[in-house]
């Protein structure tokens, strides 16, 4: 028998097909250092055990992204190998706190198929489930990407499109968070005194720096999350393909908007929920990242009086400073835009 | 209200305000291995739990240059973010041993002030002390910066220049090293016979080695430390700027030229204090970082018979070997010199 | 007295002699981390310590080429300093399994001397072990280099080459590895179903994946091994040299080329022992590197019903797909592969 090494192509994939993706991973501070090392982020919940200890925390917990990462990378070989674009996520929930010591593995059910009028290829939704090693589910998210097929003439399944939310309801999402003791947070060691009650809707924050990145900086990152997407890493074949060069991780422009968004969001400590996300173009090592948020909605959270959700979009931007907010000139983005991720961050009251 | 995300001014800083810095941070095994692979540093008594062990440690200890980044680091956001160049460093001690686990803060105090006669910036002076969790003092230094006024008209504070030692008192320097048992420690498995008596006040060692520094690897470094120096990671900025170019830490040239000077220095294990520092000329990347030291003087340490202090002079260079020891010529540096650093560091008698 | 810091010479070297080498390593999680962000490997028993757990192991164990590295390292200021070339290995095999928390250290021992013709160099072979914590042998190999003479006019020792297997015997191979406990083993989480039974000697497999090198990449890698060959880090002299530039650390190569042999080899997850090794041509940083493997032989291990072994060659090559199994024209290899590695991998039966 052989393996699958050739990835699998739209054909391959049936609705309601479940994969349990290869590779569990041990999470440890090792990855902590090398991913703050890459991303250089600042939330002091997840920079010190002390600091996690004194509001509840049993000890730092992992970035948020840095799990989504993690978790990502084990679909990669399944789902999107064949991958000619990641087209979105959706319904993304992180439901349990990860720590230094816990092994992450993955599960893909396929809830939709539609193929492209083109007939070349089709969009491919799958809910993919990130567990820790006592079976809980840390992360559920939807992911849709556009999977080439192998042969144009191989007949088309009939087109299933999932109905996804818009948006994460509130009320579901503090389960990554234990009750704080609201004493124990001290808002200097934290850097800003802003809370939930500070924040209103439609104001918008330009997080200021910008961060210029490296070949060797995403790929490092991108490895460490076992992600094997070729043009990640393959300058030989990329240079003669679509853009004559390496293409840089989406989720790595996530983390870097999201360690920027440290000014200005400096007690927005955990990602609670992604309502959504595009990549809407690509980045190449060489550019300077930039990012600028607006608060979307505020809500309080149904039986916690510790802490609320800001619905927060969040903009990236290439080579532009973010002063003026840059994002649409009517439907279009501004062309130096290449992120737009919506998402709820959860901050103290 | 709103966060101070401009960073302080020439203005904003009166003498005797204390400034309690954010994001504390837990160091790691995980920083030790990313700094190891940044640097390559060799002293046994870092690399190795065993051989800490055998002469009294609990365990290895972590690098002290790497302590004194991430003490560094937190400054940075309040009193070096408008900084036009960092002056000097003076009475640098290193107080306490730090290990993996343990929890680091910052706190500073505004000592000195003194606008400059261009009435466009002044300089400051802060004591900068970080704190493990337990409360005690692991490093306490001063260090005087030039910063930006938000306006020339804003009228100058009385001048008050702090009086600093022009080199920490040899009695004053084996406080963050236990008594070594000196039967364990091992002269092969640390790479050197020589010990105190060995050196000669006016010897000089070429370091040898080169190492060339790559963009990515002073930016990982310096995000490591939650340094937030915009001039450090914003090409696209820097690019208009004075350099034309992203400058590196400096303290990545001390961290350098620590661990070259193993060659020559290998059982000099302890950087115990730093008398003054001087980023003479800014490094970029593409460079490649070479190193010698000259033995300024030679002291014993009332009480301790097992380790004896060396006051060492290490001169950096950039893009020239240093076999002849290069340094002055009259008053001015050689053009390749990028930094001239005073110190202590503790060696087995 | 004065250290040996311009390395030993041909003429340094003498039958029988045994160097205990400098800079004992405490390996922990953060090595691990790193390794992984530079290699992306994907071997599950490394990988997570619950899959490992289920098999056997008290944790996952490091990687093989990891504990290669740190111990080859040791080796270097003493044997290799003064290398034209690293000529091959012999004779290597993986004694004992190396958890994080452990310490190594190396010794080698003289086993061979050869002046070359033009009296301007000699090759010297020595035989390495690596040591953990305890004493017990968890490496040992042999290795020969070309090194410089300090002097034409020294006399040459009388030519000593030692006779070195040309294989391990299969018999030996298992001792780093514990009895597994078979049906712990979940091969869909290992990333195939393909085990010792599936692979017949004379198959060839092509990894399909590319890795383009960065110099930051090697350089950290090279450096987290605290190998100090100069070749790798100083690109102001090798500028001026035989190359125009830094010369990639030969492990890297191996490294990169046993992470991408996954594909097609993902139940292969422990490196038993290395028959042979030549590193054909250099690399250099900007090259994209691939690799395919042969099966040479299968052997059954004595009293280990849970394993056998594989024998493999693997070849990388540079900038070349390896889809047609590049190898040799006649005696010439193709101008494109840079590694021939003959090596004994362990599979479950």
């Amino acid at each position: 028998m052989r393996d699958n090494l050739a990835g699998n192509f739209f054909e391959d994939f049936r609705l309601g097909q479940v994969i349990k993706h290869a590779t569990p991973r041990t999470l440890t501070v090792g990855d902590v250092a090398l991913y703050n090392g890459l991303f250089g982020s600042r939330f002091a919940v997840q920079s010190a055990d002390t600091f996690a200890k004194k509001i509840g925390y049993p000890r730092a917990p992992i970035d948020d992204m840095l799990v989504f990462h993690i978790v990502f990378g084990k679909t990669v070989p399944d789902t999107s190998l064949n991958a000619i674009a990641n087209l979105g996520y959706a319904d993304c929930r992180f439901l349990a706190p990860v720590y230094p010591g816990d092994t992450l593995s993955a599960v893909s059910e396929v809830i939709g198929l539609r193929e492209n009028s083109n007939r070349q290829s089709g969009v491919v939704y799958v809910r993919s489930k990130g567990f820790n090693q006592k079976g809980a589910v840390v992360l559920d998210y939807v992911r849709w990407v556009m999977v080439r097929k192998r042969s144009e003439a191989s007949p088309a399944p009939n087109a299933d499109v999932p109905k996804l939310p818009d948006k994460v309801d509130a009320a579901s999402l503090s389960r990554a968070v234990p009750k704080l003791k609201a004493k124990g947070y001290d808002y200097t060691l934290a850097g800003s005194t802003r809370r939930f009650g500070d924040y209103k809707v439609g104001e918008k924050i330009d997080h200021r720096d910008g961060m210029t990145v490296e070949e060797a900086e995403h790929q490092i990152a991108t490895r460490l999350y076992q992600n094997t997407a070729r043009v990640h890493f393959n300058q030989f074949t990329e240079g003669r393909g679509r853009f004559g060069r390496r293409l840089i991780y989406g989720g790595h422009v996530i983390s870097l908007a999201r360690a920027l968004s440290f000014n200005g969001l400096a007690n927005a400590f955990h990602v609670s929920a992604i309502n959504g996300g595009r990549h809407v173009a690509p980045l190449f090592a060489g550019c300077t990242v930039f990012a600028w948020s607006e608060v979307l909605d505020r809500q309080e959270i149904p039986k916690r009086k510790d802490i609320g959700a800001l619905r927060l979009r969040t903009i990236a931007t290439k080579d532009r400073i973010c002063g003026d907010f840059p994002f649409k000139a009517g439907e279009e983005y501004d062309p130096a835009v290449i992120l737009d991720l919506d998402y709820w961050a959860l901050i103290p009251r």
